[in-house]
């Protein structure tokens, strides 16, 4: 049976939406809007179990799942939702070995996955100008022990790219058509380009310009996730939801 | 630059919604609704090429993507569509290493998706008691080198699990609650369980059975995915779309 | 030139989110999040000017529509969204002349809708069994000049109704199934039925109970509105939404 | 007890997605895909009866509701969907005695929908340029005995409207902001505009348009209608839906 140890990442929830996520270390206590609770009353526990604040409430002690851990990133930026991004992971056909560019690295988000899921003979090649994201999303990656499979790039995409026969591009950009010219060159045929835009004016720029660069076979979607409330008696959707993250562009590079 | 060769899977279409996939092998010929294409003049071209059928039309050859993969699998019953198994994949939080058990196994798309995840050093127990699907997915697997990754079971589920201590499950059968017993006593503790269900009254069912059977932290959801025409000066939405696949529920397996 | 006089319903908004609804009368102000405004300052004036408050910001005079009455209507229970309302509406076939009954009246928002559109010559029939809601009705009714066209019922529709022939109905009650019995006897061969229920379990309790008392034709749809902001350059949906309101189910009363 | 009689309008369906709408004459047949029925036996007969044609099989006798001639209403053109009517209607405040004014014509299913709610002290003045269109939506709404509360105006609406102070006006035309000058000047004070348009890029046209011309308080919305199968133990959405049908604007005409 595995056991929660000392520098383990640990999932705290009181129900699902109220979760912490934080590392496990002798003589630490977590304070929670239900009590307090001792770090070494969560050592060496089973994970899935049941624990007790100091007023007496309950909580479920997890290990977190990718997508917990990449919901409670600490960030400085909009992270793209687990709705987008498993979907971004399967059309970028990201596994085992893929070599993949993406910018800007914003928080790590996207990072994170993509180094989940390229394996350790796969890379992440990742561009941001800005000095604290960049700072950020190294911390994150180095959290999960994901640093070594991703390169962050201090510098702006348009200042070019020196990786070339890439797999797979993403860009989260304002204008993402401004650096098709660069990308493409870097990008082995037949590779696939991603890109998540929130306005439907910024997906109108960079139709043509996709066609203009060597890209082709595009598709744009844009995905809705409604949660239900989990009672058998009374089963119906949540009150609220989430009505736009942003559109998703997604297209192969073609040998002109 | 990397071409493709006798053997490769190779993705070949007209428009993005006219895709063929197939091996390439030498003196075939492939026929489409636009003429026939001989696989020797496919083979040693450039990823990303446009290739010409004898009648003249236009295709793009490519590589296919993991989601092109699975929309086309040779299938014998309804497959998980993709914009659930990126949430599913992430939700499950599937990665390298990851032991998992699915049932039932179908056509094996989910089953090749979780294989392409899991790598090298996780697996996949797969069960399914029709000797079809079993055969199928078999197959399926064996085409694309997935196969020392899976354990096909050719069984029920409710005959009993060996495996112990697996990090998720996930079922898509229409009476998931009466395996969960079974289930549950081959989950490590904390594990994620996941499951497809088509109707609202077998929602309502497994609800009371996960909590019976010690699974907490219940999470249900539907996704809705919407292309739109790729037309920069008629942006819109397509005319019709996917209006159901199946209610996704996610829970944690605790201890009790 | 239509201009505002002592007595009129009059709309006042700082933003279309932000809206205020009441009666003009002389020597009265209205006090606002963004200043004060005098009464005497709007007599007199053309809808759709913009007025000012003490602190200099700019207000909109308008009539209320319909959907501004509804949306504004002083109310003690959830009133039906205008995204459902108009939908009932058309498929009920309300129109000038017809004879309808809804239960329960609760603070009357489709009964002002349906009273509305019945003209002088139909008339809408409404039940509660809660003194406060029907109160709350008729006050709501007056105030629209609509309270010749309805008769507010203060009973549970289970100790029966008098009418008959009736053209359609609508239910907003836990548990129409209840009902259809006593309701059936009082619509005319033909006449159109509709609910609105919040979960799953109560939509498919009131489908057997349809059938057996000879109701058909039967319709289950659920409506999604999403706003979008008015920005040309930045054309995008809102953050969020309403994920859920309630399930509409129509129905035919047919010969058995 | 209301029966059929010659001349009536009757809705015939076997179920609720096969529907004919006619009218009543003796010594007629109607043919259907299951069998021959005469109109000798349909007159006469209580609404909502069950009738067999000459091969046996059932149809329900009904008369058509608003929204059933709504969608079955003879057309040239794409009609607005009774999703999309229903909002329209009650976001444009039509009641009893609007003035409005619409553009294009088509045929004529919002036309008829309004003249319905504008009652006879109420008027609809339509434009269209076309002449089959301004022909079918006139034999349309004689059909519905509607024909009195509508003017229909064979030309552009570019050419001019002579109508002053209307209350509302609705437009599903391609341009629209090049008809907002004229028709501001048709329009009173406060009154309520609405258009439907296909695509985003339309809707970012319009938008500097209608402040530029005097409207302001704008919202934009889509509706979605999901209909689920109605069936007790099965309950779930059907598999596909329309996706998109237009994007609503609505604004209020303001005193510059």
């Amino acid at each position: 049976m595995k056991l929660s140890k000392v520098g383990d990442l640990v999932l705290l929830q009181s129900d699902p939406w109220k979760q912490s996520i934080f590392q496990l270390s002798e003589g630490t206590e977590i304070q929670t809007h239900k009590g307090t609770i001792r770090h070494d009353d969560l050592i060496g526990k089973a994970w899935g179990s049941i624990v007790s604040s100091h007023l007496g409430s309950d909580f479920l002690l997890l290990q977190p799942s990718l997508r917990d851990i990449l919901l409670h990133l600490p960030r400085q930026s909009q992270i793209i939702f687990p709705k987008d991004l498993g979907y971004i992971l399967l059309r970028l056909s990201i596994g085992l070995g893929s070599r993949v560019v993406e910018a800007g690295t914003g928080s790590g988000a996207l990072t994170t996955a993509m180094a989940w899921y390229v394996g350790e003979k796969g890379h992440v090649h990742t561009y941001d100008r800005r000095e604290d994201m960049v700072n950020l999303a190294r911390k994150n990656l180095t959290r999960f022990g994901l640093e070594d499979r991703v390169t962050i790039h201090h510098q702006d995409l348009s200042e070019g790219l020196k990786q070339t026969d890439l797999d797979a591009a993403f860009l989260d950009l304002p204008m993402p058509e401004e650096y098709l010219g660069i990308l493409r060159n870097s990008l082995s045929n037949g590779a696939i380009f991603g890109a998540i835009l929130p306005t439907t004016n910024q997906v109108s720029q960079l139709l043509p310009a996709l066609k203009q660069h060597g890209f082709d076979s595009i598709e744009i979607a844009e995905i809705l996730l409604r949660f239900y409330k989990p009672e058998a008696q009374r089963l119906r959707p949540v009150d609220r939801m989430v009505a736009h993250t942003g559109y998703l562009i997604f297209a192969r590079a073609i040998v002109r």
